[in-house]
């Protein structure tokens, strides 16, 4: 670990890292322009479905993202490309930071509506600081391949953010509960969200790859997934729905996991077939979460996930990971030729086995869930700190204890949701 | 036709297919990405301008694109690129198979709000099929030009979905009418389907066109095009609105009817004065096909066109063919020097005169128009299978019958559409 | 100015322009695409936040961007690209368009709701020809850098509009005050906006640089800025909050004024703090103006400014300048290496020392400054013109003036925005 001995002079210096591959710029680019993208618009407005909290929604997503980007640039900085004190900054990374700024507002999403605004920048302030080690742990120290982030952004995000859940759990929480649904027209924001984060899934997987196959591998595969996903997720929800009805929390959701499912498998030798049946398996997996697991998580465990970041980045997650165990084990240098060495440098080298390989990103996984709840449970105990302000039990999912909502009524004890009709009487 | 005498074991692989010619892979991945983005964000959110029916816009166009990408890879492959029984898959393929699944989505407009999801997926098995198959006869095998899909997408998207909804012809539909229109907020979420399908056309067109000169005269023929088309419709909007109003449905759609006109023609030498005509041209006659020819079109053949698909695809695209027919004939060597090659192979190589060209180009219209009505009333026909569920006249444009809708009242006989009303006093 | 004395023949060639630098087309049509979604999408929906002024926003920035960008592509055209009377025209064209479009927008955004669309092609058709002008005048004569537009985008937009705005000034506006607010879905709609601006603001101010090196230090130095002023606009906007609530339209507005001041300087060697530092000062800044000096400018200075584009555009694009002139000044051969030639090529060539860059820079400033206030007064002027069908004052930010509302009353006296109610009860 090189940056601990020597005298960090902490300057950012504008050119670009290599990390000893050849990087198109012009190429990691576009890349980065789509990531971007999708982080911004698509979870900010995917959390917009809440009736009485798009603001807090999709500011708050714009707020942590813009706060993540800055910390993560520094924290990663020092793990992945110190020189001689210099952080080296540049389109790599600037993908990275988005990535780690997916997995904080992953987390946000299993607390969202149940915490202020300072309390989500100082778990951000934690989560940051633990991405970054646990990404180091797993892709420098460990050698396993993540290039979508199952592991590292998804199940991390997931399980960070469900232990903080957990830890910061409200017995009172049905007080609010007639606003924890959705009105018509924030469900057809939160599709904004959904159509986003479909539509540039093959970019986000494939940003970190290598340029060439690779890259190509990761795209195809992340596109068949999904389309798999959705089709399983429409078909589930009107099997479980009643009167065969289509559930909107399941489209905008379950649709996604196939492109968390392929997160680690995606640059490796899937196969569209294997894409398309892991892209069905997680979206048949993500919708019966949804319609049957959420509730019993919330009965029984206490954990109340508001976003169900458990059916959509969790379990997609870790099934990914486990997916990634499988086809890691099968790489022969048959079926990649050449490319062995970008996918799998160390089996390439004839440092290990694939079979080992296997168990590194079996490892990986276990690391994964052990930071990840760690950091959760002590982000909870940081999040209880009294004077951090959250919202009381009667005022969760609500708006205007952070906002000016427009034609808010001054009497607050008023419940009332409809802002717009005071307004248009004033 | 090699795949039918060949052991076609059906296995993808995760290359790229190359269709001979040099394709510079970074830069089509690009193309794809403003594709994807154009066909899921445009497509889906242009149809959610109905007030009750804005789940199902957004939803279905989700569920088909889903679909038609999947078994459009399968049929396109078959006539493609099939070699030795392997079907190669890769960026060129995602962009044919976004392309298939804009005509789906074009012919959904015919009849939005008047099928179920079960009968959109069973037309969408044909359609592609025949998209696929009439993409091939005018391609492959009748050597006509259509880059940006004037004919094979837009013509035969429209023709097939009018057909299709004149064979379901519902004389009772006015039961439903009160459901038929927009309110304020739907028409501003149609809106971001119009902007961004305004905004990447040109890249739409000019995606399968080859690198260099041809793509760029392809980007700035449409973008040309675009504009000329926006002024011409808010012109004539507001010459034929009462009070010289300007009507939303026009601004929506008649607006984009440039990109539409030039997608035969676009990578020709159209010259930017020509787009501009065509433009402005294909803006005025959408427009009044809105304003006068919509009206008549139920009047007097039975024909619903809810999203006036007519105006914005059917029209346009003929005139789009009609114009491609025109600036073929006229190719010569002085005019396009080196590049003939890359848009007319044949005339280049002397096996065709330019009049020969522009005479199958006319071929094409008539093939395709064939093909599409053929389809669209075959399509109309299986749609009349009773198991298939469709709405009751009387429940059109109706979200609930296939969605929860958050705060939906219980009782059905009650008509309200007051959803968030009811929700809030909950 | 050799167009003046040749014979113009007014014929577009599909072909590209070149203005002598190596321009690697593939990468500036991607950087096309996402200027053209920022302009389009971003500005539009930013304005969207007026309770019922959504489809004038949306529709007139639409159909003002169409206008803008043909009326730009000729004028640029004469300035830039003429060659033996023909214009060039491509993809840096069509760049240039947008940025034009850009300042036409911003000017839009002083006068929102209180001018006729007649008014405002009138307007842009004197805007597009000086901001022509002032850019040939900046950056051909005065060799002046501004490759984000500080200057010439945001500063002249801004100043060109408030002038506008000032010369229009109605001093019985508050009969139209109870339309002047948000309510809460438009807020939402003007959030994709903010979204759409912010993410793809850093490809916005690196679309017009050389390739490689200055496009990355650009896109960085945008990053970081804008990451700093969302973090200071949140804060801000807490700090002077009554009850410390954030305020929408300091969050949808001032967290973009860190992409408006490294307009000038984003190409140039800022350094990853400074761009830090000039965001936070942009983002403290914009979002103060909001919160004490609009006011002021309305009750002292007669000038409605219903955007705040002097918040957003007006002094973030001052200080950018400035910035500007600070950081071209401490410019030397050390700093930038090989790259100095790019970045400021008289420096380079030794025909101009880093301060007499520094002096030209603010030299520029104040030709902007004066090109657009006198713009802004004639069009002012020529806005009086009586025949032009301004709205009057007590139905100033109404769609219905101008637009078929669905639902509409048809009785105009009675003032209900209930649009929706209406409807559902017809």
């Amino acid at each position: 670990m090189r940056w601990l001995n020597c005298h960090t002079r902490l300057c950012f210096n504008p050119f670009l890292q290599d990390r000893g591959r050849r990087v198109d710029q012009t190429d990691t680019e576009a890349g980065f322009q789509d990531v971007h993208v999708m982080v911004c618009v698509g979870f900010g407005f995917l959390m917009a479905f809440l009736q009485r909290y798009g603001f807090s929604s999709v500011g708050f997503t714009f707020l942590l993202a813009a706060f993540a980007l800055q910390w993560s640039t520094l924290i990663q900085g020092f793990f992945h490309s110190l020189h001689g004190g210099h952080i080296h900054v540049g389109v790599q990374s600037m993908i990275n930071a988005d990535f780690c700024a997916a997995a904080v507002l992953i987390s946000f999403g299993a607390v969202l509506g149940k915490t202020g605004p300072a309390q989500l920048l100082l778990v951000a302030l934690l989560e940051v600081l633990l991405f970054g080690v646990n990404e180091f742990v797993l892709l420098s120290l460990l050698g396993v391949k993540d290039a979508g982030g199952s592991m590292t952004i998804h199940t991390f995000g997931a399980y960070f953010g469900l232990v903080l859940s957990r830890v910061l759990y409200r017995p009172h929480l049905e007080k609010s509960k007639h606003r924890q649904g959705s009105i018509y027209h924030s469900d057809l924001f939160a599709m904004i969200g959904t159509i986003f984060l479909w539509t540039f899934w093959p970019s986000f997987n494939s940003a970190p790859t290598m340029l060439g196959d690779g890259q190509h591998r990761t795209t195809l595969n992340t596109y068949y997934s999904l389309t798999a996903s959705t089709l399983s997720t429409f078909a589930l929800s009107a099997l479980v729905g009643e009167h065969g009805r289509l559930d909107m929390v399941h489209i905008q959701n379950a649709a996604l996991a196939g492109g968390v499912v392929v997160g680690t498998s995606g640059e490796m030798m899937l196969t569209p077939f294997g894409a398309l049946a892991a892209g069905f398996l997680a979206g048949t997996v993500s919708t019966l979460g949804y319609k049957f697991f959420t509730p019993v998580l919330e009965a029984k465990f206490k954990l109340q996930d508001t976003c169900g970041v458990h059916n959509l980045h969790g379990m997609p997650g870790v099934l990914g990971a486990l997916l990634g165990v499988l086809v890691a084990g099968l790489a022969t240098h048959e079926a990649y030729g050449d490319g062995l060495g970008s996918v799998f440098p160390l089996v390439a080298e004839g440092q290990r086995s694939a079979t080992a390989q296997a168990m590194y990103q079996l490892f990986g996984l276990l690391v994964t869930l052990t930071f990840a709840s760690v950091g959760g449970g002590l982000g909870g105990l940081l999040l209880r700190l009294p004077f951090l302000d959250p919202p009381p039990d009667s005022q969760c999912y609500e708006d205007r204890i952070y906002w000016e909502v427009p034609g808010e009524l001054k009497d607050e004890a008023q419940g009332s949701l409809r802002a717009e009709e005071t307004d248009t009487r004033a």
